[in-house]
């Protein structure tokens, strides 16, 4: 998969084509007070310039706009825009970039759009713009990628990892770590080179202590992949129980607050979700089920068995049942209907309607791999106890051990590579308290630099650009 | 309705709040690789600038770009952006001007319309820019109406259209002519003033010559609406007859070269068309039909009835038989069934399958009501003398009358306006012929005044700008 490998940690270019000009619409398609239009490349102004009326824009000053006309190749007004120019490479991509703003038309951007390429430009594929940034050193490829996370974020959380990945995030650490690593690399391999001679340049003892300080950091990071997750893509919650126990009451009571600032902006992505609670930024969405009863015909036993299945992959459960008509034995005895008895870690168990009781007791329902902590009794009708459900919700979503750490792995594909270059450099440890010869231990230490380097992108493949390219939108 | 007439054709201003900064987002809603929010009003800069991290925004020169941070209250980042900036009166609304480019994701969009409404901004409402624009002279009213039609225009006719009306259009001509109006209104207005005098000061003569011109005009300008709404909203076509006549196999001959060149973009606003053919840029909207036949049942003839009502409200139908299985006197009694007799006019005959026969002779085909060029004889399947049907179809949609001005009316607003003022202009001169009392005169006078300037928006009501702007996206 790697197949350019270079120890040094220098930038290896993939075959891309950087001398075309790119041209794409970079607003969402549809009718819009607004469409914008985005080139890049050498030729990106003195193309515009070809099919736009006003100001020469081939001697305009960069980062000013200037209004003029879009036209056909016989001088026929097609649009009255606004176009921004952006000199390399003090642009987005570090190229020569235009973006014409013109009016929000399909067929005008189109008729636009057809200009650029009649004159020498090539639509763009999708995210080609950011690469191109990566490619000339304008981000690093974990910032690339945090832009179109950032793109995609619906909540807080999610909103805050990629911005903070877009600025930079553990990619700094990431690089200080390969660096240090390059050097023992090199003393490993150069000893090699004197293969006979049995020289040690590096240090076993020093390479030994770095390996762990940085295994411990990357520990922290593979770590916080939990919470990353979580905050990136939401936590699926699903809510459990028999039909009286007040499972919509309470769904009411969660999202008493929030649906009041739902608005239509957002709104365009919730379709697929059934209801979103929001808990410190992070997004909960809360599943429906139905009913979990004694199945009495086929159909029933259908329903119970879907049940079974979103409780199966579900991150949390909340079971809500009566306090007044269940007693911890029953409560248990419903539960050894949940197939999949692993899931006990991820249960919330929530007693409702306890304002109907003198006192509601935590051990009352102590059931076995249930922590107590882990048990709630609120009263949905009068939002009582709400605050407790929801940081239990919380801390139940995310482990304790995440939040030791600022930074925070959120995208599976820096997640596995950080795993592997863990291996691999426990391999290294083992390796040299093993006593192993100089040859394996530098593979292993190749190995790691280059998962980490995949992170950062300062080793890259085509294959690995074009898999993280082609989720973008077309137009950034 | 038009309650603050000013004979002066001095602008009126409707009772809209001008000081307040607005706020919207301007590109279409959804995820893509830009999103730009816009604002207007005297504090969008300074506005701006309390959210902004980056170069003082308030001390940057007009039609510049500015890199940027967009921060919460607290000061975290919400986004990293470009700011645009453009001062009044060089702006669209003629107003200060501020355009946000943030990345394209509804979250951050809707954080930072968020945090320039708790600055102080308000949401602005539908068109509203545009309307700004036009209270701040910066266009006239029918050059802003053209902006929502441009933005809606879906091929190359109503898009040249309205790019004509956004540059001017006839309003010019229109403003010539009230001033020439307004000029006797007042010498007649003055005479009234003078009313035991006996004086004219209007040459009467000179009137009635004056406002047979303006009529001679404004019959071209009316004649030409047909042509205009059919160039704006395209031709309701509906293909009709019997099921073996071949209709699918002509679909397919007209829609041929069209449907290559359809693409993704233009394709988001096609869901309730059912085929669409483009002929010199007028589009004509294809509609099918049950075919024809004897209706058997009910169920049958509740879908000859359907054809009919199509029938009934489309703008042209065509009349397809195969020209094997049909002679004159049974298309004509197939067209019997076509209950409203009137819709004759709208009428094309195409025979089919000419290929199969010796010669095709359009005098056998003579029915009443129907002119000889109507009738036409095509080979779908060899695609023969479709250039003759298309050129038909032009011809019967679009009268030849309005082909004789190059001014095209497509706003019924204005069509309505013109319309009124003609008629009142034809009492001018028909009270001046008939000698009737001055007051008649310049109250007609006044009439015309009124309907002219409600075209160009030199009168106008709140409510008339409500009407005309509510139609328009948020954001422009």
């Amino acid at each position: 998969m790697i197949n350019r490998v270079d120890l040094s940690g220098m930038y290896l270019c993939p075959m891309i084509n950087l001398s075309d000009t790119i041209v794409a619409l970079s607003t969402p398609p549809g009718i819009g007070a607004i469409g914008v239009i985005r080139l890049s490349g050498q030729e990106a102004i003195n193309l515009t310039d070809k099919i736009f009326a006003g100001k020469n824009l081939t001697k305009a000053a960069s980062h000013t706009v200037q209004y003029g006309t879009i036209t056909t190749a016989t001088g026929n007004a097609i649009d009255e825009v606004v176009v921004s120019i952006f000199r390399a490479p003090k642009s987005y991509t570090g190229e020569n970039v235009i973006e014409i703003s013109c009016h929000g038309s399909p067929y005008i951007l189109q008729q636009v759009i057809e200009r650029c390429i009649a004159e020498g430009a090539r639509l763009a594929t999708p995210g080609e713009f950011t690469q191109r940034a990566f490619l000339n050193g304008k981000m690093d490829l974990a910032s690339a990628e945090a832009v179109q996370d950032l793109i995609v974020s619906e909540n807080k959380a999610s909103h805050e990892l990629a911005l903070n990945q877009l600025r930079g995030g553990f990619t700094k650490d990431i690089q200080t770590l390969r660096k240090q690593l390059i050097h023992f690399g090199s003393m490993i391999e150069l000893e090699l080179d004197f293969g006979e001679e049995d020289v040690e340049f590096a240090n076993r003892d020093e390479l030994v202590e770095l390996v762990q300080k940085a295994l411990q950091y990357m520990y922290k990071l593979t770590d916080s992949f939990q919470l990353g997750n979580a905050m990136k893509h939401g936590v699926s919650t699903v809510i459990a129980g028999k039909p009286n126990a007040g499972k919509s009451t309470l769904l009411n009571a969660l999202l008493n607050e929030e649906r009041a600032i739902v608005s239509d902006i957002a709104g365009t992505t919730r379709d697929t979700i059934e209801e979103v609670l929001n808990i410190k930024g992070v997004q909960f969405r809360l599943i429906d089920t139905a009913g979990i009863r004694e199945a009495g015909d086929v159909i029933e036993k259908i329903g119970v068995e879907k049940t079974m299945e979103k409780v199966g992959t579900a991150a949390v459960v909340v079971y809500l049942f009566d306090v007044n008509e269940m007693d911890g034995a029953q409560v248990s005895s419903e539960l050894e209907k949940f197939e999949n008895q692993e899931s006990r870690d991820k249960i919330l168990l929530v007693a409702n309607k306890v304002d109907q009781i003198e006192t509601f007791n935590q051990a009352d329902y102590q059931i076995e791999g249930i922590p107590k902590d882990h048990v709630i009794g609120v009263s949905a009708l009068n939002k009582e106890n709400m605050e407790a459900l929801q940081s239990a919700l919380f801390h139940l979503a995310i482990s304790n051990a995440a939040t030791q750490t600022n930074t925070i792995v959120s995208n599976s594909r820096h997640y596995e590579a950080l795993s592997k270059a863990a291996e691999s450099l426990e391999n290294v440890v083992r390796g040299i308290q093993n006593g192993v010869s100089s040859d394996f231990v530098a593979m292993d230490i190749r190995h790691a630099l280059a998962y980490l380097g995949e992170i950062t992108g300062e080793i890259t493949t085509d294959d690995l650009l074009d898999r993280i390219f082609r989720e973008f939108c077309i137009g950034k």
